[in-house]
């Protein structure tokens, strides 16, 4: 039953939406991490261009289980 | 014009997105709150599984009059 | 000596003052709670209407002791 | 339905009372803000002289709606 | 999958330890709560008396399912 | 190199979601702002009628280059 | 021109009003501190009796110049 | 019933756990204050050697009353 | 007495330090604001460029009087 | 004397204590960390059962030595 | 190895920089104070005068050993 | 479009100067990681000995591109 979890924090970046932009960053992740668990949202920002939206930038952590 | 509201804490879960997890929370409270006014979301997390989410978590605050 | 207290958020709303909100937060719940020990005031905003402030809003948490 | 609101920070100050001190400074802005909604209070706090409180100093957020 | 949580906010007292504290808490709410499914410390604060400690203060917020 | 921005805070309001919201805040901006490089989103929350959501409300920051 | 404050935390209470409350931590300072320069509210609670208030209690930081 | 209390903030530092690091501090506060009612914890860290925690440190704050 | 400032949040940025940041939104708020009294740091980051820091940036509010 | 050290951000899991999670967490960072030198707790939570407490969780960020 | 801190918080001010404004405050708190072991920086503003910084104010708290 | 960063943490360490303790943990950093692109300031502290400074820390955030 005792076990550990890590957490990393990453920035995903798209230009459609927040939930792409957390796809992205876990899509990111899963090349290199295994049983990955959960994530948390802990920032929403973005790049703005002539008036417009370009970028939506999620900061999250995800927690990967340790062997 | 003086009045009170209530606010209850809710976590609400979703395949599909953090919108849909927020629809959920409010739908379930419906069932037995009457006057809901507004909500706050306060938290946003998930679960991942074999690399991908499989859960979307809306944390909110949900408040309703007080009869 | 052991014991537990439950916590629940409410909002309160006077043409008065923020201490009126208060006020009227608290009367509203000794209607249905009992053994109301404690409250905290956790924010504090209110309405303007033609440049006046017509509303304080309170928001406070009480805790009452559970039986 | 879809609209915009824009928030100024405001610090009033009264020799009277943290009240007072919100209304001075909600007075000052219905000068040039039309369309003002409602306030938020973020700081409270003072100056003492002589070992009495000689000015309350209220930290608000104001809301007004962008025509 | 889509499933909905409620949280409440819970003081549990004791005159042992932090941890203890939390146990009476998740104990006098397992009296009427069913599926309590996780809990989260929010606040650890205590009572002196005589310059002993003679009250260890939890404050968790305890979430279960809403059917 | 040396520049300044200004960040001006703004709650948008949709009748779809929170994603409208920003881009509504955002669009009326860029009728008076010039020069917008990006956004932070600093709190969602809603309106609830009849047990639905009527409104998404993002509270953004906006920072503009000031010439 | 350089000079340097400290500051001190107290917790007033009065049966009357908060800020009542902050004019007696004050009171009681000034019969030790010299220079006290100006105040910060922290925290705004009460006590509750058979559903009434019964305390105002305000904790304050105390800034006073060090000689 | 009107009356003031006083903060102080301890660090107590124990090689066993946080909670006898919370009695050292108390302790030693006791040697010097008189009427601590309340303390509160704020943070929890320690100390590691040779990957084994050496130190369990409890940042709290004592409440004392002032005469 | 009574009187009323407002505050204005911006980015500094500067090649050199964090200090010469806030200077420089100073320098550039000072073209336009009159009575600017006060300011507060509440960010500070930066740009690195090839492993070196080549951004300075310290988010301010700057608090000037409302005649 | 200069030096640099990295924080690391760990959950541990124990069916104990939140300290035997912590102990845990620690653990198992040994086994691939050197130079371990502090840990602070940043969350606890757990996980409920029945009715029981079934896990203790403790996030905590820990600080190794970057040779 | 068990032993106690006590934390003093300070306002340091200096016409220079904010690091001079910390070694202002520690520098006043090293004529009362022994055992001083760390500080941490809690706050960072200033005062402005027709358009130029003339003061930097460091918060600071600082620790030293309780004997 | 679509990246992803990482943001890892950091503490510098430095005799001189927060700056230069952010110079420290960037160029400890720049020695193993490729891509970084910004950093963020959480926390500065440092060591007193014998009434002196005699490091300066600063706690950051660095983010750099996942290829």
């Amino acid at each position: 039953m005792d076990r550990t979890y890590k957490k990393v924090e990453l920035v995903g970046i798209s230009s459609k939406s927040f939930e792409d932009a957390v796809n992205n960053a876990i899509d990111k992740a899963a090349k290199s991490l295994h049983g990955m668990a959960w994530f948390e949202v802990t920032e929403q920002h973005g790049k703005i261009t002539d008036g417009k939206i370009t970028e939506f930038q999620s900061v999250i952590k995800v927690a990967f289980k340790v062997d």
